[in-house]
This record gives structure tokens, sequence and C-alpha cells, in this order.
């Protein structure tokens, strides 16, 4: 099989050093490409790092000579390239905005992990074994705009990864979650690097990430929407309230649920067989970043943790745990994922492999 | 003035070893008397606790010489104490209950931070700053035992102590709280020592305490409650849901919190004024452990933090911040507690220092 | 090929999962024995180790079946194994070296991780890359016990394996180390499960682990030694002085090394060649576990660190780095080694890879 | 007595922050002037710092008003101060050289923590235990440049300070200590705010800090040394080699230490004896911030240890523990200061109280 060529746009930061090394011996995807900001253009990619690299691995081998281009430069990405990953950083998101918007119209399919585009009218925001269904905004969004083969998609924010799929399963399978309060306890990988202060971090929790609470009470209404007539209707059935803390974890985002259900509400065994018996409509695709399962229940009274369960599907899988009744709601709960895996790069080349396998790249 | 002479039950554990490092000072109150284990009985404290001392302050000389006493011995406590602090650590609530119950029985006054009597129907459980009225039921405790001098309080579990104040503050103000769902992270000293292992607590959380979401729903009711013809009712119109996770902090507790109220709403500036007035019953009589003010509201967004909040008020202040509306409820805030002082060894000599100026002992 | 059978004494232990994790996919090695303490006898693993396995990984399905044994019946593991690793944990050195003779005299090649036989003077201890000569002392063992097929092997202690390795590079391309000063940083998995509490571990460093600098002192002075005669004799030529401490991290040790030269003295680019440039004798035998290259040089200034490097080699390479002048000896240079990859149950899989290669087994 | 009006240079960064809250209740200082970088000026302190403060007690009062200065604007200074401490964090020591004189021109004792001037031929570098004959050296500084009031002293760096005093007590004990081999664990409020990224120090630790092993072994040389004729001659007859690691801590630089000495060689009982009884010049000036006893010797044998020790004697007083003998050279141990209390801010204001005893300002 011919493997498609990818790019990375914002390949220095700490969510393109991530792709490049989840995407090191990828079976579909080569990277052929990577952008950064004007200061590191021009130089070769594993001499740029040698200092920066902060992975637990190796820079791969396949990065190291590709030379680095200027992320403003679009004309450079000319017949290198099938899709591009958007993983900035810092940026504002309205310079995202624009720049994601150039590689589009350029004709380049953007999958991208910033917020910037998340709430745009025409770019959908996908989980895939969620709304995969969803990518027919592609087709919309490309006449809006006249592109011919480029277009964005986005991925949800990281913080609410680890329930949405869960409430997902248990819509799917015919029970309504109405109200859903959410602590979540997020490692300092989802800060990017250098992030949180290690003084910080020592002997200390911080009960506050700029903007994360909203991202994580109103971007899962998009991804549980409906697209009718080429316009998005979030799912506005729902109500969640999240409580976002930063935790000295390194990886892995830990999320703390209580749900109300409608009129219909399952016990506990019921809702523990829907999520072990969970098929996403993408099962069939053998997209190779796809977990199987999708969801792992643990049964030990202690778990999910981080250290212990981020790795569970190669870092794409969700794991819960402690299901029991809630005295205020139905029931709580307790899931984990992979921040940096599921919730930011893993996550996108799920996203690009689901594009590759509906042949829309 | 004459100060009490006081003794300690469980002196070698940690919350033991908190009581000798609070009361080093005290100006009410001398140590007079250690008992711990019958391995211990007639070593000196100071030899015994060598290495074992687990404080970040050198042992006070106060109790270098005291010589340890077996805790099952109730007799060689005669003529030597006008109370005890009972502070047990890993034995059976049973066993526990029958040793506090000896030591009233032998006429001494019981402050508990143990969790075994909390719910014995005739024993009161104070937080002095919301139910310093429960003590009424010490008159009938001892009438029914038929004690003369002795009598058995105790006080709540740390992990609720950041939000029963709060809590009760707008209750009194006229605004009842309705439901709460609140999620802890809690720190590694509440769980004694050794207590958790380092293997668990380095890059990791676990979503798990043994037994402190029942604590932490139940035992408000119980503190918010009444004496009625000589009986506890507890308050039942309120329902509390704890998620209680251990995170790797060495003291203090964070509760984040949802709630609703009934049909009276206050808005978050009424809130945040009834928090920062709160004048408990307790606060004309000089207490030296009740700290002034008995809350303290932050306005940093990202605030209360355990390193850097958890000494207000020596340890004794409950501090709070990040009120804002709730999606799903009305209010959503973030509070904090020192677990060992406040939530421990703290709230017994506070509570020790409201009987004697009731001239309860 | 067939496959060895091989057993593990003391599988519940920290060490034991981690035989057992590592031996997964072994290609040689099948686990067809499991023994512990009596207590855990006739238990399945999986059902006894639910909630006590602590890697982090799911554990095995090759185990989760097999019946444990009373580790003292020795008569139960005839016919199932053709070795054993000895993994005990904290018993006295008495009952471990017992019990490891029960075994051999039994008729199984016993590799032991545990320090009991260390320094019996007819026992070898190996490092493969450095002393696999010794392993000559089988047969005098053999000859002095009068054991048939059985016999004893050991591994040194996990502190000194990142320097044991480059010190011997040195040795064996013709420069005497005379004199070496090592201060260690060791991860917490070192002491086993639960180890170190973690209220000691946050926010601190211990300065202190029982035992530790003997075993980093005396213990590569038998593994650089000789067999002469049918005896063991210490390489006496070099002094090693040790401090050892306790920190923050959950797997990798690494030392700070200040090493005086004899007369003939290498400068620092013949070192750093001399570590790239090494291959072990056992080189060419294609052992499984055996790392390639053996030693990794960084040239980073801030390298090796445990989160970044320990899993070089899938943890078995020893990485090294900040070569430079040292003010009072020659030189001085930082180097990390995986405790309990390199340091404990892989150095024995790679112990037993070599018996197997050597057909001492 | 009348209190001297000290001023603050670089008053928003860390070691700023700490002369503020060490200085709170000083009895012989009142802060009078802050002055930071430009962008800051004409702000109210309190207001500025509002969320930038992180001690882990609140902002005192006595600063809350006082209205920011540009650092550069040394005319402001006129009539308000007695003497400045210089703490200035990132800049190049070039700049900090110019600032620092530009003080001392315009009349200012200048006592300084940053490094630029520290090997500054006519500036005293100062540990009043140690080297306070040093003072002279502000004379002849005074002429060297025809300054009437103004100097410059400074204070060596913190991670020298654990192990500089011991090493004195010897050597003016009359044992000459000729060569030592040092490994520091050091604490992260070390490299200021924010620092080493959380990722950095989170299950792990960095055997690199820039520029600290140079100071740590050039420092006290001069320290040690001699003024002859006017010229500083550096104490040569000690060689000293530095490791420097930055680990998960705090606050508390450990440094453990093999020393070898000349012929007259002490015992470990001697040694022990000298500490215990070291009394330093200064030690009948009653300095408040002067610690009695200067150094504290633990039993026990796993300490000093940063969380349990490093607040001794406030802060200021330097521990020890388990000395013993070394294999290479003569003897061993380990040592601890709290590096932004005796080794930044508290060492300042010790200087500046002996500046003030000694009648220099």
């Amino acid at each position: 099989m011919k493997k498609y060529k990818v790019g990375i746009l914002g390949a220095t930061g700490m969510v393109g050093q991530n792709y490049i090394k989840l995407l090191e011996d990828h079976p579909w995807f080569d990277i052929s490409y990577l952008a950064a900001s004007p200061r590191t253009a021009g130089e070769k990619y594993g001499r740029e790092m040698k200092d920066k690299w902060q992975m637990d691995v190796a820079m791969p081998e396949n990065v190291l000579n590709i030379v680095l281009e200027d992320v403003g430069n679009v004309e450079k990405i000319k017949g290198k390239c099938d899709l591009v990953f958007s993983s900035f950083g810092m940026n504002s998101d309205e310079k995202i905005r624009d720049c994601e918007n150039k590689y589009a119209k350029f004709g380049l399919p953007v999958v991208s992990s910033s917020s910037a585009n998340r709430h745009t009218k025409d770019v959908p925001m996908i989980v895939p074994e969620v709304n995969s269904g969803h990518l027919e905004m592609i087709k919309i969004q490309k006449k809006n705009h006249l592109w011919d083969k480029g277009f964005i998609v986005t991925k949800p924010n990281c913080s609410l990864q680890s329930y949405i799929i869960p409430v997902y399963a248990l819509m799917k399978a015919g029970y309504e979650v109405k109200k859903m309060i959410v602590t979540t306890l997020q490692a300092v990988s989802g800060g990017g690097y250098p992030g949180i202060a290690s003084l910080d971090m020592i002997d200390n929790v911080v009960p506050y990430i700029g903007g994360e609470e909203e991202k994580s009470e109103t971007e899962p209404l998009k991804v549980l929407g409906k697209i009718e007539n080429g316009n998005y209707k979030n799912f506005d059935d729902l109500k969640i309230s999240a409580h976002c803390n930063r935790v000295p974890v390194a990886d892995g985002h830990l999320a703390c649920v209580s749900m109300l259900f409608g009129k219909n509400k399952p016990n506990k065994s019921e809702i523990i067989n829907i999520w072990r018996d969970f098929r996403p409509d993408i099962q069939g695709l053998n997209l190779p970043f796809a977990p199987s399962p999708t969801i792992i229940y643990k049964e030990e009274e202690n778990r999910p943790q981080p250290k212990k369960d981020r790795q569970e599907g190669n870092g794409m899988a969700i794991t819960i745990g402690r299901l029991r009744e809630c005295n205020v709601f139905d029931h709580k709960f307790t899931c984990l994922s992979h921040n940096t895996i599921r919730g930011a790069a893993g996550g996108g080349i799920l996203l690009a492999e689901l594009l590759a396998k509906k042949r829309l790249i």
C-alpha cells in the first residue's frame, strides 16, 4: 500500500513532538514535512531539537534530516504532503485560524488539535468513536469556501476525552444522561513545555487551568450534536459542570464524574455491560490507532490510576472504574485517558486514519 | 492561670505527634501523660521516638522524659490528667470504643479524633464554629453511663472540614443548601505513617480512600443536626455525594464543591460577604486555636492551593476561592483546610479549649 | 527451538512481578512454576495478586492460572522447571541462603537477585558483560556440594550497575581505575513495595539506604576479581567510596562518579570512544536481553536523566553523560541504569540466557 | 533603637520576595524602598505582585503600598535608604555589576546575593561565621573607587553554604582539609520562578545546573582566603570537585561530601565535637539572624533531610549527619542548608546585620 505523506505544523512544540514519536512506525503515514516558527526555518529538525526534544524515546531517525520550514510560508509545502497535522502551541486563536485556513485553501486537509477552529460553524469536531458521521460537514465546508481538496477537521480538548465516550456509549444504548458534574485531575503535560513550574507542583495542586472548564462543558455538546440542513445543532439536552485541577502527574487526565439520567435509568451492571460491550461504528475499519476494546472497565476499587492505566490500548483506550451510586445524582465513576496520546497527537492520528479510510484525503 | 494537665492516648502515632507539636507552647494545656501500645510502655518518649518522630520540628523538650504508659492500663493515669486526647491510629473501631469508654468511665473527659465513637448516639461530634451547642449532649451521655466526670466528645473527619463551615455559614445566613457534589484531593498525611507508598504517589493519583466518601457524606448531617429530647436528629435536608482522591501533597485537603440551594438563592457577592463576615458563636471566647477570621476568601483565580494556603490561621482557617456559577447546580467553589491541624490535632485542641472555657472539664 | 521452563521463587514480591512482566514474551523461557510464602500456596496467581499487582501493564495471561506453591516445599517443583529465579524480598539472608541451597541441592540452577549468596565463596556474582568467565566457578561449586545439576549464581546489587560496566570497559582498554567516589540518587522502586513512605518522598530526599553503600563499595571487587585455583580473588587495586541517597523517582538509579586513574590516563575523547566502542565478550551470543550497544554516551549537557533515559536498550543499556575533568581526581561523569530491569529482573534474565547459551542448564 | 531603612533591588523576583518575607518583623531593618524593572515602576508593590507573590505566607502589610521604582533610576533612592539588598534575577552579570556599582557610587552600601561581583578583586565575599575579617576590604574598595559611603559586599552561592562552615570549623580547629569531592542535591527554588519545569521534576532528577559546579568549587577558596597588602589571596591548599544535581525538592540543598585531611587527621568524635562546639567570631554580636548553634549534628542514621531539617535555626543553621569513614578519603558526611534563607535572602540579612553591628553602614 502506498503511504500518505503527512506534514506537521508546529513541529517543535510538545504536541508536534508527540506526533513525531507516535508516527515513527505508522503503517499508513510517512512524515515528509515539518514546519514551525520562522526562526527555525532552514535548520534540520535533528539539529534544532537536539536540546529541546522532550520525549522519553530518542528522536526518530526519519525526522533528523528534514529541514524545518517557516509555517507561515505555505507555498513550501507544494507537492510534499497529502495531509497536515496542526499542533500549534501558544499562538492566539486568530493567528492559528488564519494559518489553518491558509493551508486548507492551499489544498491540504488539516487535522487540528488546537482549539482555534473547534467552534467554527462548518468545521467538524470529531471523536471517531462518537461522531464520525459529522465528517459530512467537510463537503459543506469545502463548498462554503470554494475549496477544492483542502479542509479543516478538529478534535476536542484533552480534558473531556475520558468521559465523552462513556457517556456517548450510554446514550447510544438508550439512556439519556441529563446532568454531569465533573472534576478533573489533569497532568502537567497538558500545559505544554515548560508549562507549569515545578515550584507549583511539588507538594501542591493548582485548582485552575485557564479556559479548560469552558471547553470541558461546551465541546461535548457539539460532538454529541447533529448536522441538520448543513448546520450544526448542538446537543442541548445535557448540562455539564466542570472543575479542572492541575496535579503533579506527568501524563493522564483523570475525571470524577457524577451523572443524572433521564427517566430511563440503567443499573450498575447494565452500565458496566454497555461500556464493556461498546463497539463504535469505526470498529470494522481496522484503523491502526483505534483501541480494542475502546473502553476498559476495571474492577479493582482503586482504579483507574494515571501511572498504571494510561498506557492501555497504547494510550488510546479509556479506562473506567469505581462505578457506584451517587447520593445526589444516579451514578458516579472515575475515568482516565492519556492526554498527550488519546487527548492530542494520538487522537489526531486516529482522526486522520478515519479520513484516509473514508477516502477523504 | 493554672494550666490543665492533658494526656495523649496513641502518642506515638502521627496524630499523637501532631498533638505534641501543636501543644508545645499552649497557654492553657500542659502535657503530663503519654500512652501507647504495651510494647512501648516504660520507655521514655524521647528515646522511643528517636527514629520515629516525623514532624518537621525537633521533638519538644517537654515530652522527652515522659515515660510512656500502656494505653490499656487506665489506672496509671490516676491523678495525672484533666483531659485526654484520643488519637488512635490503626486499631479496630471496636477496640478504640472500648478504650475511650474505659477512660471516660475512669473519670476523664476524652476528646477523640478517631472515628470510632462519631456515630455513637449520645456522643457529640463537634466543629466548634458550627455546633458548639451540641455539647449539651455531654450531660445526657454522663447520665446514660452514670459517669461522674468523664465523657467522650469527637470531631468529624478531616475530609469535610473545608466545606462544613462554609456551608454552615450560608445556612446560618438563611440560605438552604440542598445538594452538594464534592470531589476531594487529599494529602498523604491523612493516611498516617507510613501510609500510602511513594511508588503510588510519584507521577500518580489514587482515586480511592477507604471509608472516606461515606464519612464525607454522612458526618456533616450529624454536625448540622439537632438534639431533641436528648436525642440526636440528623439534618436530613441536605444530600452530599463525595469523590475522594489521594494526591501527592504532604498536607492540606482540597475540595471542589458544586452546590444547589433551595428556593432562596444568594448571588456570588452575597456568598462571599457571608463567608468573609462569618463570626461563629465561639468568636467571643478567645480560644487560642480559633482562627480569626475563620474563613478566608481568596480573589486570585488559582487559589486556594495546599502549599500556599494551608498555614492560614496557623493551619486552622478555611480558605476558599473560585466561587463561580455552576452549570448544573447554582454555584461552585474550591476550599481547603489543613488536614493534620484543623482536620486532626488542631481541631481536637480547639474542641478541648471550648470544653475548658465552658467549664466542662 | 524448545523453550526452557523457568520458575520464580518469591513470585508475589516486586522483583518477582518484574520477572513475570519481562518474561511475558521471552523467546527462550516459559514460566511454569511460581512459589511464594506458605500463606499464598494453593491460590491461583491471578487471584492472589488481583489487588497486589504493581506493574504498569496488565498481568500477563500466562501466569493467571498458575497455582502458587509454598516456596519452602521444594519437592513440588519436581519435573517442572529447568531453572529458577530467586527473587526474595525481605527475609533474612540466612533463610534465603538455606532456601537457595535447597533448590540447588534438589537439582535446579538458581539465578538469584538477592544478596544472600553474593559473598559465598564458591558462588559467582555475574555481570554478563564483565565477568562471564566466572561461570567456571559453577563446576567447583557443584563439586564442593556434590550437587549434580543444581547450582547458584547471583547478580550484584542494583546500585552499582551503572558504573561497573563503564569502569570495566576502561580497564579492559588498559586504563587502571584506582579510586572512585560515587554518589547515587536511587529510585524508590529499589526498596520494593510498599517501600519508602510517600510522606518521606514528597518534597524530600533521604540520604541513607540501609546496607547499600557497603554493597556499592565491595561487590564490584568480586565482580572484577579473578578465580585462581578454584578460589575467588577479589580485585584489590580499586577503592570505591559510596554515598547512597533515595530520591523521589520511580525507576532508574543515577550515579555521580569521580575517578582517579593509575599512571596511564586516558583523555576525555579516548574515554568516550572506549565506552561507545565497548563490545563485551557476550556480544556475539545474541542473548535476547543483551542491549546493543551496551553503553550509550549522551552529548547533551544535562543527561542522563532517569525519566528520559532509563528505557534505553529496553531498560538494559547503561547511559552516561557529562564526562568532564575532575578538580580532585582525573575525570567525573554521571551514569544511569534501570534498577528494576538491568538492576534486578532483567539482569537475572540476561544471566539465565547466558547460562542457557553456554549449555549450563 | 532607631531602625535602618533598607531597599531591595530586584524586589519582584524570588530572592526579592524572600527578603520581604524575612524582613517582615526584623528588629533592626525597615523596608523603605523597592525597585525592579522599568515596566513595574510607578505601581504599588501589593498590586503589581497580586498574582506573582510566591511565598507561602501572605504578603506583608508593610510593603503593600510601597510604590515600585525603576531600578535603573538610582536618583530616586536619594535620602530613602541606609543600605540596599541587591537580589537580581536573570540579568547578565555585566548589567548587574553596572547597577550595583551605580548604587555604591551613589553612596549606598550594597549587600548582593547575585554572582556578578563575587570575583571582583576588591569586593569581599562573606560568610559571617567564616570570614567577617574580610570586611576590611571595604575600606580599600572605597579608596579604589573614591567612594565615600557606598560599597559592595557579596555572599557566596547557595550550593556551598552547607559545607563551607563545617569545613572552616575543622580548619579553625587545626585540621587541614586538602581535598573534597562534593555531590549536591539541590532544590528547585534555587532556580528562581518559574525555574525548572514540572515535567522535568516529576519522576526525575536533572544532573546539571548551569554554572553551579564552578561556583561550588571556586567560591570557597576566596571565602577561605586572606587579604594581604590590600589584595585578595585565595586559599590554594584545598581542591574541591562538585557534581550538582537538581532534585524534586522545593527548598533545601543537600550535599554529600568526602574529605581528605592533611597529615593531622581528626577522628570521628573529634570532628563531631568540633562541629557541635563551633562558636564563630560573630557569636557575641547577637545578630538577630545568626543561628545558635550554627551547626547541628544529627545522630539519626538518615538525616539531615530537606523537609525535616531545613527550618533549623529559622533556616539559618547548618545540619549535618552521617559522618563516617570514607573508603577513599578520610571521612564522609551529608550536610544541608536552606537555599532561599541561609543561601540567599537570610544570608544577605545576616551580612547586613554584621555591617550594622560593625558600624559600616
